[in-house]
């Protein structure tokens, strides 16, 4: 078993990367290679009053379905319906109420409905304007509408800019299964403004940062040192901090949508650290009391906890994970009930394969393993705070 | 514009075709080339009893969920469920009732929840066993279970064997809109045991032939010219004519999903030759009224004398055309009334593109060009016979 060993001054190392190398990566496109589906994302800050411009090229006279939420569209649905307009045959808007549950069968049953009414065909294209919800609810309804039509991600929250909005998974909630019903259905360009996340609501902004606290975590340990160095900054909500970031999560999660697209080779499901653990609470607590992020931040603190007893990582691994989150103002806190049916959801995730449960787990700031979950015992433990 | 021109005798041909060349190709197996989704069809007259042979190496230990419908499970679960069960892991079974109601998100709705209850996971294999209904249906639960679940048909009518389980195309209809939700979901292996046919009613073998005497007409005249000379056969159901006639329209079907998988070149288009009338057919007077087979021969022949009012081809064409499916005992007479709403159904075809109707008219026999559709009067006209 690795066992992680981190003797040098942390301190030090982190007032050094404060004064050099805040975040480094500051390119504004980003190239997710898939042969015949590769795509760019674009990250620019005012990109959302420069749609004209970004779209041409993907949108020219084409029939375009927008989907966005009730609070996205006071705040940016005008600008943004314009923008297209001036390049677009027509705009469809569909407006679905904020929240997880309007990822449904039954709202895409109904919007399904409403794509026929709008003559969609397969030259439409579906926008998706919004956080992850939108993103995933739009992006199921382009891969199943006429057997799949085009689609564009402008994700408004900062867990859809790193996360959901790249890497093609679009689907909707089964009741008591997350994102059950799906596809990896591709965008054929995703374009984030990192201005919008001015009009984020704290805990939503803190939720997203959870999953940028994870690219470090998994992959990227000179990331991890950056964040640990820019919290400050990033909590201002710091434009270029905010760019730069954005960037190398992209960046990040492209290259390993880039090495495993369908998530086969196991590659990808490191993506999933903390989210084991993270869909169960959402589950069995109910959506609306974990954002997504807080229920992954708690998630990866448990995954931290289960490698230490596991002999995989040291005391000091968990500790430095847990005042990044901490310092970001994300729970890391189990509920103290109900643990008996947070183990029997973690056995229906996804990632389940042949009955076995497997679990991301941590060896070192910067990397993840899958392991076979051990017993139930071990895994209830890891739950006590 | 072609003009089609038959000069030979053709009472000749035939009685030469019947004696030297009933059908040709009679191989067993036909490959479907797709790179990663490479994927064999078996036709074996007795296959249903050999399952757990021809299933070696595809189901091993695995979790299976049958998909039938009731009509099907009383002739051949028990066989099925037996033959599997000796390699499988489990074998759940789905019942659904026979018929085009099933193809619907609210049955979807209620076998998404089973499939979560049977706790599949993305190891386990869904099997269809069934006519195009069942293989729809269940080909789109894998699709879009866990984003993706392997996919196994064994299609149990003239028309899946022929076409529907072969290629990829899955899904569900919305009301009004034929399989208007769904996805391109290559199954992993097709088995085809033509005896099944010995008990399927006579209109739905009848209906199948419509798809099979297609393949002749959109592309390969010599076998159009075979089953010209084999209509006593193979109304007899004969296995060995039946064997190579079902194997025939496999390598045809195969060699154009080859060339255009999702249906993006405009190859894979004219399998639909016949299906923009007939889906229109199916949808204006009800599923219930016409077998797909027959909607599309009378489909087929509208199709025919548009293409014959286009000057494409000549009188004779659409006499040959009829009279083939008239000695199958097809329908070839568009209902007389309805006719405003059939136009306005076919505007709503998927094969829609930028609100522009495409048709596919034959230009000789084994041959069909995509072209755009001419005004409403001369599609009108098309259906009066």
């Amino acid at each position: 078993m690795l066992i992680e060993i981190y003797l040098s001054d942390l301190k030090k190392q982190r007032e050094a990367k404060q004064l050099n190398d805040p975040i480094s990566n500051s390119d504004s496109q980003v190239a997710v290679n898939l042969a015949s589906r590769t795509y760019a994302i674009e990250i620019n800050p005012g990109l959302l009053n420069q749609l004209s411009n970004a779209l041409a090229g993907f949108v020219s006279d084409d029939h375009v379905i927008l989907v966005t939420d009730n609070n996205v569209a006071e705040l940016y649905l005008e600008t943004v319906v314009s923008q297209i307009s001036e390049i677009a045959q027509r705009v469809d808007v569909i407006r679905v109420s904020p929240g997880e549950e309007s990822k449904s069968i039954s709202v895409c049953d109904e919007l399904w409905q409403r794509m026929v009414d709008f003559k969609t065909d397969r030259q439409s294209v579906v926008v998706a304007l919004g956080g992850g919800v939108v993103g995933d609810l739009a992006g199921f309804l382009a891969a199943s509408f006429a057997r799949g039509i085009r689609f564009i991600q402008i994700p408004t929250t900062l867990l859809a800019q790193v996360d959901s909005s790249v890497g093609g998974k679009v689907g909707v909630n089964l009741p008591g299964a997350k994102n059950m019903v799906g596809a990896f259905w591709q965008p054929e360009l995703v374009l984030i403004d990192p201005l919008v996340l001015e009009t984020l609501d704290e805990a939503n902004f803190r939720a997203g940062l959870a999953e940028v606290i994870k690219y470090g975590l998994i992959m990227d340990v000179g990331f991890f040192e950056s964040l640990e160095a820019s919290v400050d900054l990033i909590g201002k909500r710091d434009p270029v901090a905010l760019t730069q970031s954005i960037a190398r999560c992209c960046k990040c999660k492209a290259a390993i949508v880039e090495e495993d697209e369908r998530e086969t080779s196991g590659r990808r499901a490191i993506l999933n650290y903390g989210h084991t653990y993270g869909h169960a609470i959402e589950a069995v607590f109910g959506f609306g009391r974990f954002l997504h992020g807080e229920a992954i931040s708690i998630g990866m603190t448990c995954a931290a906890r289960l490698a230490r007893e596991l002999g995989m990582v040291q005391d000091f691994f968990v500790a430095r994970q847990t005042e990044l989150f901490q310092r970001m103002q994300l729970p890391v806190d189990c509920p103290a009930e109900r643990h008996d049916e947070l183990i029997a959801s973690m056995k229906h995730d996804k990632k389940v394969a042949r009955g076995e449960l497997k679990l991301i787990l941590p060896v070192r700031i910067g990397e993840v393993v899958v392991v076979a979950a051990p017993e139930d015992q071990l895994i209830l433990d890891s739950l006590k705070n």
